[in-house]
């Protein structure tokens, strides 16, 4: 069922998209204030659920890729993503039916929805990543057959960059990659050119509904004083996303964060409030794994989410600091993301683990 | 007048190139195999001088870049220049009439008689660089307005990256780097799509005779026991290039070379045969500027060419090595090449060099 998307309900939905991007994708401040910009410049946005498609539709996917340091502080221009998707409509020969985002974590949940505003196509509800991811080949897009390129990387100077590299979608990744750096570390991308029938075998859906409504839960926890996980726990019931555990709880000691490759990496330590336990987290854009005292208690795919202690908000691996009182939490990924070809595109030896993806809910049996 | 370049004419044109490439371009040697492989397997190539064309004609440059330590390693596929064109004719929706070498200098005389072997086109008797230049705005046809982009990088893996920053050359060359360094470090591009109009008011003329007949020079003046630099003083009078001097003799005592963000980067110590006297190269791709004993004797864009001191081959920055034999000499560059337009491209200053331009000719008044 379509639904107009309206400039009040985007609080919630960033709130919601900050906890789905596990870390990464980008602080979604900036994106919201662009579909915000473009909502009051042009309209508000229909969303449609991947089934309202036709099989014959022509999707694209539209995105800001770089590293989330640089992400937070490189605003866009503001037409980056509408010229991306322009040139790669005129490459093709044909007008998008709609746009869907990669990811529905962070600023790239937003992204899509300036897009929608300026150009008046429908986003889809559902995203190429069920989180956040920092490599643009880890999509389910991908995983399932649709290729990455052509797509196009678009710069704060006027200029585009398309690539092809055929069915290499890593390669799409390393080349796309290397113009981002040199277009400053973050760009506006158009990619995954595709069918209505791809969409609908391939990406996750009901992400961006999810993402408002997990916001809306955590914003709703805060003004009731009710427990930020329980309600996200209550939120996720009957959802793909079905397994919420309690990491951690304590007071972040140590934030080890470089720019490097276009990535945003480094190391996270936070100390329990009572007694010796440390938790680590390892970070590329994204939390990759979490280990409490050396024992690793959720990896990737999985998402590593950190809350403010004390007002359940998300907080995304670029603005963490040191002195932060934080909980951490593990919320279990879709089915379609935990396939061995899903693995074999970001499972944990896609990022150099030498952990084996084991299930949250294996690791943790019980509940809450 | 159009004529025909036949495989025999190939040696010495390659040697010729390797002369107007002042230590950089890439040895030509792997781009003669291939021109050879293409015209076995195709036909020779018909080349026009600029005056032939329409002005209404569509060319194509096309080009081999990267550091030439890597092209001398890194041999193409041998499809990339040839697709990177079609991709560009395809953008553009216009097929070339023809194409044109970037530079004259080095492996890049040679890539454009590859494509026009393979594709039946001619290929232009003239160039935008009169030499060869590290950097892809470093060249006349952008000094005098034409536009890099739309330009296309291949590489051999199949893939191709159309890359468009309207008037900004200098950061198409930005922005190609990055992808030719991720592609391996070298690759092969299609740029500076324009008219025929464009060609004969913007490049070289005649560039490609010349080197075929420097080449032809050195060839018999080796074989019949001439001086190398009193036979190019008298090939070279009348042409564009008219100032030829002797920077020094001597052995080569040091060789700082280094792969860096994509360039040869380096510097060379040549100690003369009798007394303390030396001689000092910077090179970036090519020799960039000459110091005799700490005194200025050759800088860019005038050419600084090194002959090995026997047979007065010419020996490229990659190949240098600790006691070769060698001869440096300087020539002047085209007129077109030292106007306030053309310096503020590739004069010193765009090379990080302090000293000024000053011609060949003012700093050693003396011929011979």
């Amino acid at each position: 069922m379509s639904w107009t998307l309206e400039p009040a309900m985007l609080p919630d939905l960033a709130r919601g998209a900050a906890l789905l991007g596990t870390g990464g994708g980008g602080d979604p401040y900036t994106g919201r204030l662009m579909v915000e910009a473009a909502m009051a410049e042009h309209r508000p946005v229909t969303v449609l659920s991947p089934d309202e498609l036709d099989d014959g539709d022509f999707v694209i996917s539209t995105a800001m890729m770089g590293a989330p340091t640089v992400m937070v502080e490189k605003i866009p221009k503001g037409d980056e993503a509408v010229r991306a998707l322009r040139a790669l409509e005129r490459h093709l020969g044909r007008r998008a039916d709609a746009t869907i985002p990669m990811e529905c974590g962070g600023i790239n949940s937003m992204i899509p929805l300036a897009v929608a505003a300026a150009t008046g196509l429908p986003v889809i509800d559902g995203d190429g990543m069920g989180r956040a991811f920092p490599e643009l080949q880890m999509e389910t897009f991908g995983v399932y057959g649709v290729r990455a390129s052509p797509m196009v990387v678009a710069g704060d100077h006027d200029e585009s960059v398309l690539i092809d590299c055929g069915s290499d979608n890593a390669r799409v990744e390393w080349l796309a990659r290397g113009c981002c750096i040199r277009m400053g570390g973050a760009a506006l991308i158009a990619e995954y050119p595709m069918s209505g029938a791809d969409v609908k075998r391939t990406a996750i859906p009901g992400t961006l509904s999810l993402a408002l409504a997990l916001g809306r839960t955590l914003r709703e926890a805060r003004d009731s004083r009710v427990d930020p996980v329980e309600a996200l726990a209550a939120a996720l019931e009957g959802t793909l996303y079905r397994h919420v555990r309690r990491l951690f709880e304590g007071k972040v000691v140590d934030v080890e964060r470089r720019t490097v490759d276009g990535f945003t990496r480094g190391r996270i330590r936070i100390a329990a409030f009572h007694g010796p336990s440390v938790l680590e987290i390892a970070v590329q854009n994204e939390n990759l794994v979490a280990r409490r005292d050396d024992r690793v208690v959720a990896v990737v795919p999985d998402l590593i989410c950190v809350l403010e202690a004390d007002s359940g908000e998300p907080i995304t691996s670029e603005t963490l600091r040191y002195g932060q009182r934080v909980r951490v939490i593990g919320i279990s990924t879709p089915d379609l993301m935990r396939t061995p070809e899903a693995l074999a595109v970001f499972g944990p030896r896609c990022f150099g683990l030498e952990t084996p993806f084991t299930p949250l809910e294996e690791i943790l049996p019980q509940g809450g």
